[in-house]
This record gives structure tokens, sequence and C-alpha cells, in this order.
């Protein structure tokens, strides 16, 4: 029989006792896809009593994850710590610089030192796989590195937090309102105690900052990533988006311009019948749109013990049956840079004010839009209470956020508007 | 420089020219991703004049495309001349025997003679990659094989066919009947001369036996696929199955069974949430339901020359950067049969009967379907018309196809009934 893969995984919490029941489940057919037996020979977690599902006792544990890099008897390591320093860093870089090949779902570490883990792992001819590092069972980084590699490629975009798409697909089902449905969220488990890292948008930009590396050729830098959340979204946005025929969805885009490449996450309109906009509750979705193949979407979960087991061990087959590939599709060293377009593409938006319903209103509204250049594409104002404070909804013609935010300091500034002007921009589909 | 990866095709129509005219393009971008240049030097195609929108004077043009596999200054040989027999065969044959990889778009080859390649190409060391068989751009061949090699797959189905599903789409959107749509589909060069390849199926059950195969590591067997068209489908149906919440879809269905792998092309009713249902027009869907993965659905262009070069370009690039995989996920001698199960899968059906309007005539087929142990999930009989003919519409729960065949057999034997009783079985999603 061919010798096995002996695998060390770092990390058995939920994704980690997923990899190790995977890889006992289908153990015979892993064994005839690879051609040899994948076998876990080493671990290390913290919690050695926690029941994971699947027998843990024959394994060898060590206290130390940075340890079992150094481990003869081991050909691969999986990184399921987390975390862009600390142990998880240190065990990436202590496995390639042993020449083993390394498969992590680590997407903070990535979007903050792949380029130079990239060029470690190439240089020692070493395979540094990912699979797992964003959207969990979807097979989207394999998509884009091989399946679409005869494309340039214009964009790509995605839901890839499910947390915060659970939360405004509640929001618009229930009609309630972000703070009710976070904290139902977070009792259901949904969402963590501290949910920041998921609604403000940072973990969707470590995964966005990813998939622009592959996308691009560029260095994957996630300060390079304009980030927004989900805190501001109201139930009255997402009521208007439903009666203007959008949904509200937390996107990570990436786009090339002539200027740079631009990267943002932010909550934004995309019509009812765009495929992201049919993406619901936890699920995830990745977008992309080359030059040869059009659009593809590729639409799954995005987390979860199973789904995400099953794109570490994906990279592990990899590993076991073929050969290294460049980390981010082209050799590290030729990656260019993602410094952030300077000025960013022109979009449609959808503003909405709170004014004093009173004659006149919206023509001074008009005239600051028309002074910044910007073309009304619709106008709602609803109900009537003369004197009192009513909605305006606006949408606009494709602008620049620079005329955008000129025209809005001109209307906050007017004395009938009540509000800090509100607007979200809209995504063609 | 690195040595250039010398290329040949044979066959230079819509595909072939989207593939040289792709390769010319993006050139830069694949040498980079490849480690070296990709560059095209010989062709066979019977038309030496045609317009390419690409520059063909500077290649070698072979009269034979066989003989492109004998050239010593190729290095891999693309064949996109189309048929399971023929040329597009021996060519394919030939440059396995000289080990040289292949890249094919031929699903009907694969579809009969797929192990017997695999074979060959596999004692040969030879690669034989055919992502741009089954789906056009989208990179389901590669998701499948390596994205999901994780999973043990229970089901993939898929909308493999733009032309019906663009005429499926009319029908519902035009509430026309079969035959116009055709026709105009013919005239707008969406529907071929002879549509029967398409319309009955035979071009879907071709890829469904290859996507069976690498899901289940079985023979490709065109002839275990159960295949059946949408000549059948009347703008009747197509205006119940939107009544009732369903849409109606060309699928291609292979699952795995306690008895074998049920593997079926037929118009199915998808519920109108499910993810094939929201699929229109020409476009095409893959769906994997893999045991970590959960569900996965791949959507985008199946046709056109783009799309196509676009899997035809990135298994080149595979080639150019890394090693063989065997070609069905698994040792071609260890693929086990396609053999049907010999009982297929319990299903819901949709029933449309023609009576006459009458009392106790629903008494009847409600006696009939009884006997049969199939049970009603509703009834639908619109308006009014004593003594003439109206439709009775039902929906069933999950029951046998020999059952449904026993009660349909009983229920056209009675007075009442006019016509031979349409069935359509319904998809749970």
């Amino acid at each position: 029989m061919t010798k096995p893969l002996r695998i060390a995984i770092a990390g058995l919490g939920t994704v980690g006792g997923g990899v190790l029941r995977l890889l006992t489940e289908n153990a015979a057919l892993l064994q005839q896809r690879c051609g040899r037996p994948l076998e876990v020979v080493a671990v290390s977690a913290r919690d050695r009593a926690r029941d994971r599902g699947t027998p843990t006792g024959h394994l060898r544990w060590s206290e130390d994850p940075v340890a079992l890099a150094a481990d003869p008897d081991v050909d691969l390591v999986v990184e399921l710590i987390g975390g862009s320093e600390g142990p998880a860093r240190a065990l990436v870089e202590a496995a390639i610089a042993r020449g083993k090949p390394v498969v992590t779902a680590n997407k903070a570490l990535l979007a903050h030192h792949g380029t130079a883990l990239a060029t470690a792992a190439e240089a020692a001819g070493v395979p540094l796989l990912w699979e797992a590092a964003v959207a969990g069972g979807i097979p989207a980084i394999k998509a884009i590195r091989e399946g679409l590699s005869g494309n340039a490629i214009a964009q790509v975009s995605g839901i890839l937090n499910g947390t915060c798409n659970y939360i405004l697909t509640e929001m618009l089902e229930t009609k309630r309102d972000f703070a009710e449905v976070l904290a139902e969220a977070q009792r259901l488990g949904f969402a963590e105690a501290d949910p920041s890292f998921d609604i403000d948008g940072i973990d969707t930009a470590h995964k966005l900052a990813l998939l622009t590396a592959l996308a691009f050729g560029a260095q994957p830098d996630f300060r390079a990533v304009k980030v927004s959340g989900i805190r501001h979204v109201s139930a009255l946005d997402i009521e208007y988006a439903q009666e203007l025929g959008y949904r509200i969805k937390l996107l990570g885009v990436a786009r090339r311009t002539p200027h740079g490449i631009d990267q943002r996450v932010e909550a934004v309109m995309v019509p009812r019948a765009a495929p992201l906009a049919q993406v619901s509750g936890v699920f995830n979705a990745v977008v992309v749109q080359g030059n040869a193949s059009d659009r593809i979407v590729l639409q799954g979960r995005g987390a979860g013990a199973g789904p995400t087991a099953s794109a570490v061990v994906a990279d592990i087959v990899d590993i076991a049956r073929s050969r290294a590939l460049p980390v981010f599709g082209i050799p590290a060293t030729a990656l260019g840079t993602s410094a952030p377009a300077p000025e960013s593409p022109e979009s449609a938006y959808y503003l909405r004010l709170m004014v004093v319903d009173k004659p006149g209103v919206v023509a001074d509204i008009a005239s600051a839009l028309r002074d910044a250049r910007i073309s009304i594409e619709s106008l709602l104002q609803r109900g009537r209470s003369p004197g009192e404070a009513v909605p305006v909804v606006l949408t606009t013609h494709a602008t620049t956020e620079a005329a955008l935010r000129q025209a809005l300091e001109a209307i906050a500034a007017q004395k009938s508007v009540l509000e800090q002007p509100r607007f979200i921009r809209i995504e063609a589909d």
C-alpha cells in the first residue's frame, strides 16, 4: 500500500472536529481519490476532554501547536487556530520553514501577512492552501485560481458573512430593527457576544482582500479595503428598498478601475432579481465577472463544521494528489499592489432625508443635487403632515462619491432638513 | 524564458475561434499564471478563409486533424471537432497514444467512450481534461473533481442545456405553446434546424452521464440515463405549474440510491423558490449535494464562444502548471458501474387529466389512486362545463413510478377520461 499522508491538525473547535469526522467518515473514498490514505497523526487543542464525535485517543497531542511543524512524522499541517498573529502565524511560518505543506482556514492571517507567507511558501516549493478561509463550503478559491484561470477578471463580489446576511434577511422578513434582530441572533448563536468583527464588516473585508489578491494578481492588503458594516441599516431603509425593487445586502466588492483596484465592504442595494439579492439567511455567494466566462455565481453554506471541513479536506486532497500552485494564482514575487483607486467608481445612490413637510423643501433638495451635477432618478415623498417631519427618499443616477458628499453637505445645512441625510450605494447587479 | 507550451487546436468553429482569441487577448496574464507562454502552433479546420477575429495566417494548417497528434512540435492537443466517433475520437486516441495531453469539449465522445479513454490516458500518465464538455463557462467539473473532493456526493443535478431552458422560459413568459417558441428559437439561432439533440434531452444526458461518473466514481454510461425531453410540455402545464408554485425545467438528475445510481433527464416541476427554478433563459446551473458541504449551486453561461473558451483555456492552464489527475476523479480502473437502479426513487407527481365534467368523475380517479396506494396532495378542477371536457389537475405525495403507471392505466381506461393522462415528476428542490 502507498504510504499515508500524515496530517497534524492545530485547533479542534467546530471546524477542527468537523475535519476529523470527515476524514474518518469518508476515509475509503478519500483514499481512492488521493491514491493513498489520509491519516491524522497529531493534534493540538486546548481542551483535550471535549467530545469531537470521533475517537481522538490514538492521536499524539501537543501542548504547543508550533511543535507540530517540527514533528518528523507529520507531512502536512492544518492550521485552524485563527487570528492574524500568535500561534497561528508561528505555526504556519514554522511549517513552511520545514518544507511542510499547510492548509489553513485563517482569513485574518492571510489578509495581513499573505504576501510574506506566499513568498516563503513558494520559495520553499511548499503548497499553502486556504479554500476554507473564504465562503466556507463553496469552492470559490479553487474556482477563481483554477476554474476561471483563463479569464481577466473585472469584478469579484460576494455575500461573505452569514451573520450579517442572516440579520438583514430577518430584518426584511420580520420588519424589526437592527438592534432587536442582532440580540435575537446572539441568543440563537448566529452572532457572537462581541459581534463587531462580523457586523462592522471586518470579517468580510478579510475575505474580500483575499479574493482581490487572487482575482487581480495583487498583494492581499486588508488596509486597502474601505470597510463599513450594517449597524446603520434601519428597518425604514429596508422597507424603502423593498418598495423600490431592491434588497439591502452587506457585500464585499472588488473591481478593477483604470486607476487601481477599488475594494469596499458596505451595505448596498441590489436589484431584487440579481443573483446576490436572492441569497438569504446564513448562505454565502461569490460572483465573478470574467472577460470570457461572463458572470459566474457560486452559492452555498459559508460556515459551519461540515461546509468548512469540506473546504479544508479538499485542500488536503489537492496536496495529496497535485503539485503546488502559486498561493495567489501567480508567483508572490509578481503580485501587484492593491493600493486603492484614488477615485471610487461612479455609482447610483439611494438617499433618505427627514424634512419638515412644507412647500419648497423638495425644490431646495433638488437644487443642491443639481449644483453637484447629480441627476435624480426617482423621488418618493409619502404621506402629508404639514409642518411635521416626513421622510423624502430619492434615487440618483450614477455619480461620484465626492459629488454626493458635496450635495449631502449642502442638503444637511438646509433648515428644513432635520437629520443627517442617509445614503446607500446601489449596485447595478 | 521558459519554453512555451505548444498547442494544436482541431476545430475552429465558434468555440475554437473563441479559444484562439482568448489565448491572444489574455496572453500576458496566462503566461504569468502558467509560468510559461501558451502558444498555438497548429490548427485543423475545414474553412481556412473564415474570419476568426484574430490572425491565423502564421499557424500551421493540417488537413487531417489526427495528424496534429503526430506533430513533434505540438505539446498539447485541443479537440473541438465534436461527435462521439470519427476524427474527434481518432485524434484523442492518437494524442494519448503519443503521450500528449488532451483538452476536449466533447461530451458525446466521453459519454460513450469515457472509460476507455480515461484508462488509456491514465496508463500513459497523460492528462485528459474536459471542463468545457459540461455547463460551458461554469467551472463545475473542477468544482466536483477537486473543490468538493472531500465529500461523498448524494446527488448532482442541473440545467445543462440552454436551448431547452430558453424555450421553457419563453413559454412561461409569453404563454405560447412549445412548437411556436421552438420555431422562434430556430429563427433567432438559439435552436438548431434539427433540434432533436437538444429538445429530446440527449445533450443533457451526455452531460449528466459525465457528472455522474465524476460525482459517484462510476463509469460514464450514456445508456444508463433515462431520457425524455420537452416536446410534450404544454402551455397548460406551465400555467398550472405556475399556479401550484412550481416551474417546469428540463433537469438532469443523478442520485445515489441503495440499489444503484438513478440517472434521469426529464422535464420536472421544481418549487419556485428552489435555486434551479430561478435559472432563466440560456443560463445553466449545476447543483451538488455533498455530505459535508451540503448544497452547492453553480450558475453561469452554458454555451457560447467566450464561456466555452474560458473552460477550455482553464484546462490548458491546468496542464501547463499541474500534474495529471484521474480523468473521472478516481483511477479509471477503479470506476464502478453506473448500471441503473432497478427501482427509481419515490417522488411526488403532478397529473393532468382531461375528463367529462360530470358527477363522480373525481371519485373514480381518487379510487384508482387509492388502489395504487397513492395519496393525493392537492386537486384542482377549474371552471364548470357540465358534459364538456375539463382539465383536472392533481399533485400526489411521494410514490413509486410503478404505482403511478398502474394508477394511470386504470384512470385512462375510465370512460369519462378523454385523453392519455399527463404526468410530470415533482423535484423536492
